[in-house]
């Protein structure tokens, strides 16, 4: 089948850019001699997860519980959750897949550790548990020093918890355009994790995992040391933010646009004009709206949630009734999440079709 | 089950609300001694089709094609397709619901009818079409007056296919807060309409149906005469724009806000500060940020794909840990898609689950 063939609009990844990405990814870990947990969020599947762990992963993150149950279903084994799990009926469901997978739960909370141990005693299952420390992005996570090493002594204390280590995300800085100023941003965030990890192994306590880091800061990262792993998500497919953030040898981020979306022309109204299938349910606006590729002149602009609007301000639109139109996401992650299923392709020729079984897993 | 129970983020309605909503909606058609056709793509739901049905609705709108087919596989009988139909992987597809149930097409181009009837023609199968007509909203349709009644007439001249009447639909005034405003707005809409539909009487073709009007209009279009059948969609569920939307009594429109969502607190970093589990993922953005209900001095910001922040500028945050908080979203069609299931209820309590089957079909 060709891509000229399918309907639209539809999400399509190119497998052969994807496949670098990959590589990419796993070069920069296996050089700085640390491992990667890519983040999952970025692409809700489990056969992708399978691809990434051929190629190196040490397992995934899941931001959500809902998540991490559809990579356990999928065969995933090894699955970090870096968003706290509240409450008693996402502690049920969190007991459920730490029996049956390597889990790992962050925690930022006493009370929600203590509540935690509670179930994990009840539910006769120990697994591993990680402090998020709040490196500077102002969400989640315990202020760097003491009150990291509270929380980890807290965790210490119990019998049917086990303390691996911290994670430091700083989301803020991912996409900073200028090199510089992203590595100063990134090594300050960094600086305050590893810090934590000294001050909680100068009071006796192993902190083996250091984890964080995201697609923006990987290469900074790595080649500052200090981090046991990786979580990059949008490496993968990139989007025209992404696709603007300076690399360390002056060029931008080397990681390819894989990830495009295909709208059709459903309706020529004015001649410099055309009306597409694509609006606010087939692509992510929180970004802005997408760029159209090889199409010169031309603006989009959303036309609701089911239209898309393509205006040629100084000529006339090229495109007729059926024609295929190509653009990059602003935002992966949250275009992603709009589709059940990316279809991949090689050059002209559809390859495969991925299901993004996690998709609306929000809970 | 009570709604404290529930996982969070999830999306709720108000069902005794939603049941007023309906109500109301019903009424205003019967006033008026016209039809009314709530569009799909407001709840992608057969379940809820089926009770609008039952509340008088003469069928339903589809956006998109997709959506139609899963409103024929789930017993919706009575489907009007509110967006062009492009191209022959489409049209197969139109063919084979078309022969299932009694669905009507909408066209603006020549070229798109002749394709149609052939494959009309080949099917063998015999469906009606309504002409769109641009009545201000510069997206699909073909001109108002002579554009149209040509168009009408190669509908007439195709064996295959029935000419049912026009359609018009003006979206960018739905949400136009001053009465007055919007009602002149929507008298200049519908007088377009009619006057072409008076043109096409004038040379000798039926207009049995004009469909069109929204929410936003359905009190004035309702009123002024003319549209056979309207087209509301977000009156069930209304959100935080349309609830700016004043009505012909100097009210604020009467629908409710059946729709909300119902958010964890995960995360209390600061005494002023609280963060939540839904973010870009589980609300839209598109609209703006959600409402907080009942939430005085609280300001919602996205963090993230996945989290939520409430920040008091004015003093501390009374919420905890595991904590629920209910929103109003802005935009409620972009949010509904991002969710598999409704989570209806009365009161306190849990009354049902109703399907989003339609969620996602974009195609």
């Amino acid at each position: 089948m060709k891509i000229s063939e399918l309907d639209t609009p539809v999400l399509l990844v190119d497998e052969d850019a994807f496949n670098r990405n990959l590589k990419r990814m796993q070069t920069i870990a296996a050089d700085a001699g640390i491992a990667y947990r890519p983040h999952a969020k970025a692409h809700k599947s489990p056969e992708i997860a399978k691809i990434q762990l051929a190629h190196g992963a040490c397992g995934v993150c899941c931001a959500k519980l809902g998540e991490a149950e559809v990579m356990v279903a999928g065969g995933i084994e090894d699955i970090l959750i870096t968003t706290p799990v509240i409450g008693p009926s996402k502690l049920i469901r969190l007991m459920d897949i730490a029996s049956r997978a390597k889990v790992t739960a962050v925690v930022d909370n006493a009370a929600n550790v203590a509540e935690m141990a509670k179930f994990a005693h009840i539910a006769g299952v120990r697994f591993g548990v990680v402090v998020e420390v709040d490196v500077g992005q102002n969400r989640c996570g315990v202020q760097p020093g003491e009150l990291a090493l509270a929380l980890a002594r807290a965790i210490k204390d119990e019998p049917w918890l086990e303390f691996h280590g911290l994670q430091g995300y700083q989301g803020a800085i991912q996409m900073t355009a200028s090199f510089e100023d992203r590595k100063a941003a990134a090594d300050r965030a960094l600086g305050l994790l590893t810090g934590t990890a000294e001050l909680l192994r100068a009071n006796g306590i192993e902190v083996p995992v250091l984890t964080g880091g995201g697609s923006g800061t990987s290469v900074i990262d790595a080649a500052a040391g200090g981090l046991t792993e990786l979580q990059p998500g949008g490496y993968l497919f990139m989007d025209s933010r992404y696709r603007q953030v300076e690399w360390d040898d002056g060029n931008i981020i080397p990681f390819e646009q894989s990830l495009t979306l295909l709208a059709g022309v459903i309706s020529r109204p004015a001649p410099n004009r055309a009306i597409l299938d694509m609006g606010l349910k087939a692509v992510s606006s929180d970004g802005g709206p997408p760029v159209p590729l090889d199409l010169p002149g031309a603006d989009f602009r959303f036309a609701g949630e089911e239209h898309g609007e393509l205006v040629w301000s100084g000529g006339d639109c090229p495109l007729a009734l059926g024609d295929q139109v190509r653009f990059a996401p602003t935002h992966c992650d949250t275009t992603v999440n709009l589709y059940d299923r990316f279809i991949s392709y090689s050059g002209d020729d559809v390859t495969g079709v991925w299901e993004i079984a996690a998709r609306g897993r929000v809970q």
